[in-house]
């Protein structure tokens, strides 16, 4: 029997990001200025964001950045990560479908996010800066953040969703041991959050809400940047670590997945996951079928539209074209935090629009059921975001074992 | 350079539990039946106790004993774990010393507990029961036994010291996510929970309460046995696990420790992690210092006085001849509620009162600011259990430092 996890050597990691922009023909829509709406430039762009993660954002062609020395030096505190054969719950459902799961909750954040965080506090650092600014919604964003600012010893000033804040009060602990500011928002902080709290005292905040004050922060403050944990293109390129060592991973025992499935909120973990896979989708080298699992309360591609709109609530940001829920989407508070984003990356968009991937929205109850099932066959308790993916996988392995196609060799990420 | 995760391969995972008592030349005292002041027999355990597990708390003798395959085929699902080498801490600490720390935190459970958890499971289900009943202190070990009670389709009662159940409610939702019940204790649902909250009516609970009321509820319930996560030899026994893969991981890149370093309560992870190490030097092949760090608050080792007593605050188990304050101690309500045991294992007692191993008592203060510094560096935001270790680990990498003996060679796990 082949093993449960499968990890690459330090060796093995990753040494470019792979950028999945490079290889679509129709690229994503670009950010434009609200104001003259024309596409922002690198000069305006600047004033909020670090300088090469500028670069970053507006270079649609260069296929690979390479990873900086210090950066790839602290991956290695916590990557690889694993590839996990979820061997147990595929006995629990009785499935011929051979599921795997790329496992990112091994580091103190929890999540995915240390992957970005730690590559945009070390551009912050190169740049001189004293320190960065930005939202978190379920917290792991936060928490990223906080350790990567620790590392590199920047100052870092964390804008959390009220609900969130409130819910978790142990995450918001996490990022201040890690010597973290951290501030619920709407807050009186911000002249925008002030505003936002005049029009709804009651708010449970949203993570459109909380962007605008981290921006007006970050712009308002010498030496401050704003840096943000999701949507963007420069953290899709981040993430992209992870599909590389998933497609890695497969490479090394002989497999490949048919269907690969990632939960998402603004897109920074589906986009990363799926970067690789999708770009030999675009070069017609391979195929495989690509999943979106999303809530049924922030539903993005399945009930948004896909326009230009505000990527903050508080109109401060620049206009993206995305799929959108309107940017004064006001999500029910639910369990899934980092899925709580009014809209979606707009590459992600684009490659939904061209019709290359899928999305489904789910209850949070049956995510929730999902989610215990997992658990208790594998062991780990999946996050709520995550689990949304969970969802979906399970009922794919479902259609394989009704299907009765013993041989049926699904495979899902 | 080296790497920063040393990673066994599944293959490697060990095949046996190493028992110390084995090499002991002086063994540690038996388990007095507290009516008759004779050794328990298996017979007598039996009635608490699953049966292969007394065998093990009573066998002094053999040396290994064969992990079942169901129990390795767990274990794959989370081991090995890491030998990690804390290069970020050396160098913000510039100290010459080698640091290195074996990573039991990755999996749902956040420690080592699972490993005994998963085993004690294991052999329940294999006599046929119906449900096991125990104790958790920070919530650790309640979490493993849940979720290794899940795995098996065993039912899991768990009474949680007050205190910590107060302080941490969302571990009691892990919990119960993983279909255990969770009981504050001391509770009303036993006649000794009742009888403690009668004379101590405000008290945060302590294990040793905790353990009384488990006990009671295993006896009473026909089909249930009782379980414990510490201070037994059997669950030493089943923790060499951490020791056995260390000890390989350190071989497999040419090194050895010189101080072993391990935080102590009832003293599972301490005894574990120790186990193969401090066979060696019983055995007069190699020498090793260890060092057993205990908060202040509860200092068995360094204040507690080594002579039977009982294990439990209610009276109703055996004697165990160990470093105890007594069983009446009721520990000041601190963050380290796995270190909050009155008592020691009997194994490590020996072991203590032999000379063979040094111990540290510390105060809170000064273990979290270790685990601050740690955490900034490494990423990993450590227990605060496991932080008692990391204070004693900085302390004796600054000594290092100091005594300007660049070239000594001190590894610490």
């Amino acid at each position: 029997m082949e093993n449960y996890r499968i990890y690459l050597t330090e060796e093995e990691i990753p040494t470019h990001y792979y950028n999945l922009r490079a290889d679509m023909s129709k690229k994503p829509a670009p950010l434009l200025n609200p104001g003259t709406l024309q596409p922002m430039t690198a000069e305006e762009l600047k004033g909020v964001f670090c300088e090469e993660l500028v670069a970053q954002e507006l270079d649609n062609d260069t296929r690979l950045f390479e990873i900086p020395e210090e950066v790839r030096e602290y991956y290695k505190t916590y990557r690889p990560s694993p590839l996990i054969r979820a061997y147990n719950l595929e006995k629990k459902l009785g499935t011929p479908a051979r599921i795997y799961y790329k496992f990112e909750g091994n580091n103190t954040s929890g999540s995915h996010k240390l992957n970005s965080a730690i590559a945009q506090a070390y551009y912050a650092k190169k740049q001189g800066l004293t320190g960065i600014t930005t939202e978190t919604g379920a917290g792991q964003w936060g928490t990223a953040l906080s350790m990567a600012s620790a590392y590199f010893g920047l100052d870092c000033k964390v804008f959390m969703v009220k609900g969130s804040y409130e819910q978790k009060p142990f995450r918001r602990d996490v990022m201040t041991t890690y010597g973290a500011s951290v501030t619920p928002s709407p807050s009186d902080t911000t002249e925008v959050g002030r505003r936002i709290l005049e029009a709804f005292p009651d708010t449970a905040g949203s993570l459109g809400c909380a962007i605008s004050e981290a921006v007006e922060a970050a712009v308002t403050q010498e030496g401050y940047r704003y840096v943000l944990g999701s949507v963007l293109n420069q953290v899709l390129l981040h993430q992209s670590i992870i599909g590389l060592e998933a497609h890695k991973a497969f490479s090394k025992i002989g497999e490949s997945p048919d269907i690969i499935i990632g939960c998402t909120g603004g897109g920074s973990n589906l986009g990363g996951l799926i970067a690789p896979f999708m770009g030999e989708k675009l070069r017609g080298e391979k195929d495989y079928r690509f999943i979106a699992a999303e809530p049924a309360s922030c539903p993005s591609f399945t009930r948004g539209k896909y326009l230009y709109d505000f990527c903050d609530t508080g109109n401060v940001c620049p206009l993206a074209k995305m799929y959108t829920l309107g940017n004064g989407f006001m999500p029910a508070p639910n369990h899934a935090g980092g899925l709580r984003f009014h809209g979606m990356s707009t590459i992600l968009s684009e490659i939904y629009d061209q019709g290359l991937m899928e999305a489904r929205a789910y209850e949070q109850t049956d995510v929730f059921d999902a989610a215990v099932t997992f658990a208790r066959a594998e062991g780990i308790l999946p996050a709520p975001e995550s689990s949304h993916a969970i969802r979906a996988a399970i009922d794919e392995a479902m259609l394989c074992k009704e299907s009765g196609e013993e041989k049926t060799r699904y495979r899902i990420l």
